[in-house]
C-alpha cells in the first residue's frame, strides 16, 4: 500500500512564521523524526503574517523551479484550529500540504488537473493536536509521512469544493487603459504590479505610462543597471510581473507604495 | 572507543549570531570539514543579542520535537573568552554543546537524569581557538567530533555544578491572585505569560482577569481566529503557556509591552 | 570528461536576496534539479543589497572554514543583465561562481594562485535566461552542473582580466597615525574596521587611541565581557580586524557609526 520511496525527499517549506522563534525549527525536527531521510529546504519563512495573497503569490512564483515529488509545506494560516481543512494537493507533479484558505490557489489556476485531499486521517498528526499550530501537528507530520511512503489516498478523500480564492485582477477602465495594483514590494523595494507581460506584451514595443504614487513611470529598462542611480523605471521581473524599480535603490521608499497600492497602466 | 555512527548525524543549532553576518555559515563549514554527513537544522539565531533568558526559553520550545541522538549547539555567549566553561550535556536521549551560563537550565530543570560535562579536550577545538568566537572555534567543532564517533566521556570529566539558572516564576500576591511576567513577544507579537497552563489549569475553566500593560484580559479563545479582529485575548500556547494575542494583528504592539513586562492573573 | 562525482557535492550561497522573498528558495529548487544530492548551505543571504564590498568581506571571512571542493555560489549582482561576465573562479580548493564585478576580490587578493574562467557555455544555463535574475538562471545552474561533474574547463575559457576591485586600507596620515575606515557593522553592532591585527600588532602592546565618531577610544580587551555594561573598547575580532565594541550593547549605535564612517589609529 506503499509507494516505493525517493531516496532523500525534498520538503521544502513556506510559512509566516519568520526566523525569531523556535517554530521553524521545531517543524524540521517534527519531520526528521517521521523521515530522517528528508531533505528541508527554506523556501521563505517571511511571507507577511496572515497574509494568505502574500503566501499564494510566494509559493507559485517558486514552486516551478522544485523537482517533480517535492513536497511543499505551505502554512500561511489565520484560521487556524477553526474549521478550515487541511488539504493534500497534487499539481505539477509535486505535492503540496496546506490549510485550504486560498494559499494555494494561484497554483490551482495554472494547474487544471490538480488532485486535491481534505486530510482527514488523524493517524498522521502529532497528537494531541493543538488549535494554535497546525504547522507542528498536522502540515509537518502529514508530509514526512507523505515523505516516508504513504500514499495521498490514505490521508483522506478527493474533494472538488476547496478555495479558490481569485486575487485583483487589472482591470480595463479606459479605451487604452487598466487600474491595477501592486501584489509586492520584494527586498529590494521592487514593485511587482498584478500586470504580467504575458497579457500585456505591448509594454515591450509600445509607449506607456505606469501611474503609481504621485508618479507616472514611462521608461521600460531591460536591466536594473542601465539607468542613472535613482530612477525611476519599469521592468519585465524575473516571474513575468511588470516591476517598478530604482536603479540601486527602493522603489517602494521612493514612491510610498506596498502591496495593494493602485496603479494604472495606459498604453498609447 | 568510538560509538557506533549514525548514518546522517542531525546537527541543530541555535544562536543569536543573525543571519546578516558570517558566524552561521562559518560554523556550518567548520561542522561539515569534520563530519560531511552531518545533516544540519537551523533551530533559530533570532535569539535576543547577549540575552541568555531568551536562549533557554527557544531551545526548551525545540528539543522535545528533534530525534533522538540530535546533537544541539546552543550558542548564546556573552562570556565567551572568559572563564566560563563550555558544556556537553546528555539529556532526553540528545545531546547538548553549550557555555556553562543556564542557556540549559529550562531543559536541565525538566530533565533529571541529565549527565553533564565539562569540555576540556582541547583536541577536539579548533586552532588557534579565539576569545570572541567560541562557536567556531570550540561548540561546532566539539558537536561536529560527537557526530562523527567521539564519545562524550572523551570530551571532558561529568561535573554537577553547572549553572542552574532560574528565571521568574510567577509569585502569589493576593488570595486568588498572581504577579508573573511576559516570556517573549513571538513573530506575530503574541506575548507568551510565565504563567504554565499545567500549573494554572483552571483558566480553562473560571473566569479570570489578566491584567497587562494598561489593559484586562478577560477573555478565553480557543483558536486565533475566533475573536473580532484586534480585540485581545488570551490563548493557551502551543508549548503551554498562556499568551496574549490579538485577533491578526499583534498584542505587542496594542500594549506595548514585551519580554519582562510585568502581568497579574487572578482567578476568580 | 567528467570528472569523479562527490558523494554529497556542498553548496554554499550568499547573496543579498534577504529572506523575505521566494528568490533564495528558486535558487536552491533549480539546484536540486540538476544536482539532487547537492547539500545546500546559506552563508548569509543579508549581504546589505547592491554593496559590493560588503559582499566581498562576507564570502571572503567565511570560506576559509569549508571544505576542500566547496562549490561557493555568491550573487551580489547590481549590475545583472548587462555586459558584466559570469566567472568561475578555482582557489583554495574551492569553487566560486559569481559576477565578474569585484565581489571575489578580497579572496583573489589573497590568493595568487586562482584559475579563474569565463562562463560562456550556455548549455548550462536555465532558459529562456532573464535579464534579472542570473542567480536563478546562471549561477545556481552553473554550480549544480559543476556539483554534478562537469569540469571547470567545460563553462569556459581562463581569463586574467577579472575586476581586482581594492577596498579602503588604512593609510599613513601621521607619524604614527593611519585614516581608515569601519568595513561592517555586524549584529550585534561591533565595528570592524579595516586595520588588520596581522599589519598592526602593536596595538596588543602599545598604548593607543582610536578614534571613531565622537569618541576616542583607548582600551584593548580580550573578551567582550571584560568591561563594564556599555563601555566602548577595541578588540582583535575572530577575523583579524580590530574592532570597535560595547560591552552586552552596541557601539554602531552608541557611536552612530557604520560601514564608511572614517577611523583614525594613533600608537604611541
Amino acid at each position: 500500500m506503499t509507494k516505493p520511496v525517493i531516496a532523500r525527499p525534498i520538503i521544502a517549506l513556506t510559512t509566516d512564521f519568520g526566523l525569531s522563534d523556535h517554530f521553524v525549527g521545531v517543524m524540521k525536527g517534527v519531520i526528521l523524526g517521521i523521515q530522517p531521510a528528508a531533505q528541508l529546504i527554506d523556501i521563505s519563512h517571511g511571507v507577511q503574517p496572515y497574509d494568505i495573497a502574500d503566501g499564494a503569490f510566494t509559493i507559485a512564483q517558486a514552486y516551478r523551479y522544485f523537482p517533480k515529488k517535492t513536497i511543499h509545506v505551505v502554512v500561511v494560516d489565520p484560521g487556524v484550529g477553526s474549521a478550515r481543512r487541511p488539504l493534500l494537493a497534487e499539481m505539477a507533479g509535486q505535492y503540496f500540504v496546506a490549510p485550504d484558505n486560498g494559499v494555494l490557489s494561484m497554483i490551482l489556476a495554472r494547474e487544471p488537473t490538480a488532485r486535491v485531499r481534505h486530510i482527514t486521517n488523524e493517524r498522521y498528526f502529532l497528537h494531541p493536536v493543538s488549535r494554535t499550530f497546525h504547522g507542528r501537528d498536522v502540515f509537518s507530520p502529514v508530509a514526512a509521512h507523505l515523505a516516508a511512503g504513504v500514499t495521498p489516498a490514505q490521508f483522506g478523500t478527493r474533494i472538488e469544493d476547496h478555495i479558490r480564492a481569485t486575487f485583483d485582477e487589472p482591470t480595463l477602465t479606459g479605451k487604452h487603459t487598466w487600474t491595477g495594483a501592486i501584489l509586492k514590494a520584494d527586498h529590494f523595494g521592487n514593485l511587482a504590479t498584478n500586470f504580467h507581460v504575458d497579457q500585456f506584451p505591448s509594454v515591450r514595443t509600445h509607449a506607456f505610462a505606469l501611474k503609481v504614487g504621485l508618479q507616472s513611470v514611462t521608461r521600460l529598462a531591460l536591466t536594473f543597471s542601465e539607468c542613472a542611480a535613482g530612477e525611476l523605471f519599469v521592468v519585465v521581473g524575473s516571474s513575468g510581473y511588470i516591476e517598478v524599480a530604482a536603479s540601486e535603490g527602493s522603489a517602494a521608499q521612493a514612491l510610498g507604495c506596498g502591496p495593494g497600492s493602485p496603479v494604472e497602466l495606459t498604453i498609447y
